[in-house]
């Protein structure tokens, strides 16, 4: 690589191995922040019907069993002929209903466990990653692109998460309001 | 409360045991998030100037040192009437050149367990919550409001590193782009 070259670090090659470190490390990096935390930090929302950091937990759970690891077997075994099932973007208010946070923590820790073990034990090489999908709404796609959405997922709501607590402190902080990004909504 | 009274979810008063429970975990969750992550997720960053993560921790080891807790003591000490020092937000370049992520997350649990002490043995009440200081820019602030967005600080950096890394695989995600707002940046 020339020296005069800037290196573009803005984006990262798809790899397994990096995408595994980072799915296996979601849950203790939940629990490290959330489990006996005071319960106002973990049921805290946006308003209206958006989620407090309990119900994205469900959430999480909710995906370990029907979509990421069933996609990825999905284009393995089927490729675009077969669609993707729907997913259902409600199911923790139904299934995990009455769950505490601790139980939440414990169960995405264990399904998020199975998962990795599964992605590790699936015949997966750089023409498998390539292998093409369809998702019933986005269209066709392929299973790297699925794996990579996987981490980025967990990611966003990670986002989400810290959002929701540092909002409610919107008024709390004051002048201060302008610096924070988080609540702001300023993008940088 | 009436029982037709909806609940608001979205603010929170500032509590010392709450805002503390909040301060205390941050250094295990970025411990269980960043440590022996692969190289590649720890130096990316949004471009330019743009912070990778591993400039953020430390950007908060030098808040724990120059910020917070000096501020709380100007304000006890001083109130309003000497303005606190302007903090340096760009010293992460100098200071820590050259150390790894492991030796920081080890000096910023260190530096975050002192000032979670020194802040459980400042003498702070209801009344002296309320107390004004001077922010050189802001102007009047409380101590109420400086411990408030101690908290929301965190919480802004951890929605920072979650995104700067999400937006690594902004490419690799394809047409799923359109639906994780980390990348799209689009507000809920």
């Amino acid at each position: 690589m020339s020296s005069t070259q800037p290196v573009n670090r803005t984006r990262r090659t798809f790899t397994l191995p990096e995408a595994t470190a980072l799915l296996a490390r979601t849950p203790k990096t939940l629990d490290a922040w959330l489990r006996d935390l005071p319960e106002g930090w973990l049921t805290g929302n946006e308003g209206g019907e958006s989620w407090s950091p309990t119900d994205v937990l469900g959430h999480l759970i909710h995906g370990e069993r029907t979509d990421w690891i069933p996609r990825a077997r999905r284009i393995l075994e089927f490729g675009n002929t077969k669609a993707f099932d729907k997913f259902d973007r409600f199911a923790q208010f139904r299934e995990f209903q009455g769950l505490g946070v601790p139980e939440l923590l414990d169960e995405f820790a264990r399904a998020r466990a199975d998962s990795v073990r599964e992605l590790q034990a699936l015949p997966i090489d750089e023409a498998t990653l390539d292998k093409p999908g369809l998702h019933p709404e986005l269209g066709p796609v392929t299973l790297r692109q699925l794996l990579a959405t996987w981490v980025a997922h967990d990611l966003d709501h990670v986002v989400q998460i810290a959002r929701v607590m540092a909002r409610q402190y919107t008024d709390a902080v004051g002048p201060w309001q302008a610096y924070l990004r988080v609540i702001s909504g300023k993008q940088g």
